[in-house]
């Protein structure tokens, strides 16, 4: 533990304060021998990146990639692949507001409580920013994976209860990466009203990942849900998935839940690709649930770390959701989820 | 992986088919000095098995735990602690029904697709009857949570549909172990048809984790959520797991999911107890969707190793539902886990 | 760490004290479809087993393997593999000389500084007994590693210091299982030397794997020799451990030390099979030095619990050497460490 | 594995081919509020620079360090530590002579084996420059362990078959950093030769650990000797290791090799330190045996990726040994080994 790394067989860990000089991860156990195609992952971290969207604060970061080592003349050489991004503008920012004061909603409180030191410059690690080296990696794992013919896609089922209805079938359009574009305007001006009031919106993600084998996960402990939810789970405002029909599943009979077969293999996908742990072969389709962002602009009671109750209004540009931003976060864990698996099961002849 | 271990520093490893000679689990890492109370193991243990109460199948299966080493003069020693569960009525069964048929919902096909061998003795390792070493080494971590003052605890909040409200106040009576009582009846009545109509229900369990201090759980891929959800996604039939609002956070403002502080501390616990992935010192709380139990005496359509589409109908004493007795797995999932971050944050002082 | 648990791909946890109820084995990570061959398993036991050799200890200790899991209809099912032995005459032992007092060069004052506790019964973890689990493991490891052609020996190379010459061609004879047997007569005769003056003798045992093919190892920290010498020096006895010309090398000019190629391969061999911890093909050699045996039954002074000091003669029957029944103990280990570099290497393709 | 990850708790990855952009190493787990002494890491880089002796290369590489994250305020913030080395003058080399042709002793043919990828630019990943990370985050294991009181100190014990005599005590002086600098003259003189004869010399490094408390270590697979030898043996160079008495004690006794015991506690320490797997609060000695440098000048023959003979003199200006510069990565390793025991042992209490 001590959290940093992630994965077993494609294994990466990551470092970097959101506002110290330079975020990375370092990817070991990638095959050799892959195209390294930095345009591809450039165009990933721009997907995650604010301003990329409409709806997306202003600020400026570039997020552009540099790679340090593990590649040579445009391939993977097998060993660790060092990708970075370098913070131009570290020394810019003010934090008198919030130096003393754990946000609420924030990891600040739990974090002082933990190490004893307060590292006040935006969340350090607990910022969302972190999830750009995942984004990096993910997107490598994509690489990867496509060469095997496994493509992972998500989009947003529902913004603050506003459901999306209709088949999934990506890739998925601005501005909003919905699953069905017929909401977008309910939703966009939901968005634009909790701009106005200060305030934020949560919603939910969901995400297919299609051309994976039957016969992926382990047993037991480590059964196909149990690493996703473990990968996906550990994005900062997740506080749910479910797999399939998920929760509903709770609300039927097995005759109704059941996926029965015939020759042509599963006749429906109630399970989300996933039977006892290991894939079906099916599309494996699971749900994460967003908090509404913490950093809001109204204000809020909270303590400092002087013991003392504060009124607290956070300033600055903040997104009002995060949700399309998460998007390619979510796909980036999914994917490297899938490639461990699979790189595992390739230890005994795939 | 390969997936038969759990836990860094409490750890587990289980082997054992359903219907083989012997299922046990080897706990390494548990601290010397413990009062290993076998009592309270053993009732562990009883919590769990089928005829524990009225609704459960009738069969006779004893659960009686063997202590094979680790443990002198009734404390344990620090080294591996390994508890047995014989099969005395191993030889007895009969399998010519499902031997070569995929059973619907249940593991038999990705299991076949995974090794490439059918064991059709009661679903090996994919059995329910696996969880019985959780429970067994979950009982020792409660037993040295215990020594920290911290308890868990798990109702059930639902089944298939009907939600009970009301207070989290264990521990729970039966037969149901809901979290009131009030709609014992009414769901008593539903899985006595269900049992009738030779199908099955699924439910959500809640469960609650006290006296945890601030500052469990490592940072960015290994937060408490992740930790946990890895935990109980990994027992058979759950599909869906959500933290204090759950998926009902994504439906709220930023404004209302936030929990703000005063001198007292939290005012609200919208977060389940858990802030960037640390614990923030209140209850830790989550619900565990569980899907309908697959085995159903109906009859379904599935293919056999033969490639062709079989008619099936699983005959036997079958639950009608796992809820009650998967109480004690998701308890002894989540003891330790969180005996696992413990122990991890030991490691710099605690 | 918590030690109990060796290797990644496969991957065995042991458990059980020396004179518990059972010692055992549960292996995870051992491919689907292996033949299951007991009788080699129970005959590679048979040469650990005191006894088993005319200069062993006279004790009837059986260590016949009982398979609880993870075998079905002859073949590995994928699924975790427990191995027991049990103890039968556990009861019958009497330690009340040993009770209260560290003897030397055992584990006895260490553990009771760790744990806290005096788990006074032989030795409990730190016994040679530890070492069947190793045996039994290691010859299922041998099994796999058949099916691909690599086959690990070892053999003694030296005893107290008499160096046995002569070109590594085994299977290896008794009684001493020398590299070649010129010196069995001196060396017995020393042995024998040794018991009547109540002390003990340590040696040297060189181990070959044949078979290897070139490119297993990782990189930088897990390198073949740094998996190789954390596996042997795991071994109670072993203070030493030297690959190709070992020590010998840092006497030689880097032009006398290099291996040259011509058009057939490596010209020499004095890496021992490996060149920047990656295997080149060639045999593997390397040479573990065994202490003398720390039980003696000669006047030792040491202190007890109670922080005074003893006069200490351990009685009983104990082995002059251990090396004969350390050799499957060396060959166990070796094959669990390359079976487990195979798999990893598999991942990329092997 | 894939092996650029070391350790449980104390845990480092590190990245960079020699002649890449920039080396690097992430250390995770280190503890928060650690005062972060950039000068005293720095010192122990330059120990390790070649240059920094009369006797290295003349290359002037500079192994600045470059922190990026994970110290706040001039302490350690308990979040990952990403320490840099960038070089600086990566175009200038000219690889032609070697880009095609696997020098003897070194790991190009074993790489090629692997990886099917031929990185020719000065060995990429299985250079000695790899170390330089290892010497970084060593170093700050040993600003935590003084915290402790624990002090880590290697020297020349043997260069070439001749042995140094004398009291281990530290520091020692240059210009060989020998254990005593009695024979220096005559180790000069011979560096010299080989020098001038275009080749190169091995030698013995020994390493003591003072003030490491009893109890550190754990059972059966992962013993104090055998992650120290993980450790070591994973140094490019490193082909033999041991401790206390080492090969010497196979030569012994049982009765002159065990440590008895007087109320002052051990009299003698044959054993290094160690018993069982587990330190026995008396100082830790081992002796690792380096090759002679595989880089020389001299004619050899080898074969080429076109699989035909070559022959080849290796030109550029060469270390005729690494002994002094291997001093610092030598303690680097055990200081890390024993770091990592520590905070395992604190888990329970320490």
């Amino acid at each position: 533990m001590s959290g940093n790394t992630f994965g077993k067989n494609f294994r990466i860990t990551t470092f970097g304060e959101s506002h110290g000089k330079a975020l990375g991860v370092v990817i070991d156990g990638c095959p050799a021998g892959i195209d390294f195609d930095l345009a591809f992952i450039q165009s990933e971290m721009d997907r995650r990146r604010p301003g990329g969207t409409s709806i997306g604060t202003q600020r400026d970061e570039k997020d552009r990639i540099e790679v340090l080592s593990g590649v040579f003349e445009g391939k993977t050489e097998g060993t660790p692949i060092a990708l970075m991004l370098f913070n131009n503008d570290q020394k810019s920012h003010d934090y008198s507001q919030i130096k003393d004061i754990f946000r609420p909603g924030h990891a600040d409180y739990t974090y002082f409580m933990k190490y004893g030191i307060r590292d006040y410059r935006g969340g350090g690690r607990s910022s969302g920013r972190e999830t750009s080296a995942r984004v990096a990696a993910g997107a490598l794992a994509k690489l990867v994976l496509r060469t095997k013919g496994i493509e992972v896609s998500a989009g947003i089922r529902s913004v603050k209860g506003i459901r999306v209805e209709g088949e999934f079938r990506p890739p998925f359009k601005g501005p909003l990466y919905t699953i069905s574009n017929e909401k977008d305007e309910e939703i966009l001006s939901l968005i634009d009203e909790a701009k106005r009031n200060k305030d934020s919106l949560g919603g939910v993600v969901e995400c297919h990942i299609t051309g994976v084998p039957a016969g992926l996960g382990e047993p037991v402990f480590d059964k196909t849900e149990a690493l996703l939810s473990h990968a996906i789970m550990s994005i900062g405002a997740v506080k749910g998935i479910e797999f399939g029909l998920g929760f509903k599943s709770s609300e039927l009979y097995g005759s109704e839940n059941n996926d029965q077969m015939d020759e042509k293999g599963f006749i429906t996908n109630n399970a989300g690709g996933i039977l006892g742990g290991i894939t079906t072969g099916e599309e494996i389709i699971f749900r994460a649930s967003f908090k509404p962002t913490p950093s809001i602009a109204r204000v809020q009671h909270t303590l400092g770390t002087d013991g003392i109750v504060h009124e607290l209004e956070i300033n600055g540009r903040h997104d009002p959701t995060v949700l399309v931003r998460a998007i390619p976060v979510v796909e980036a864990m999914s994917a490297m989820t899938i490639l461990d698996l699979l790189l595992e099961d390739m230890k005994y002849g795939g």
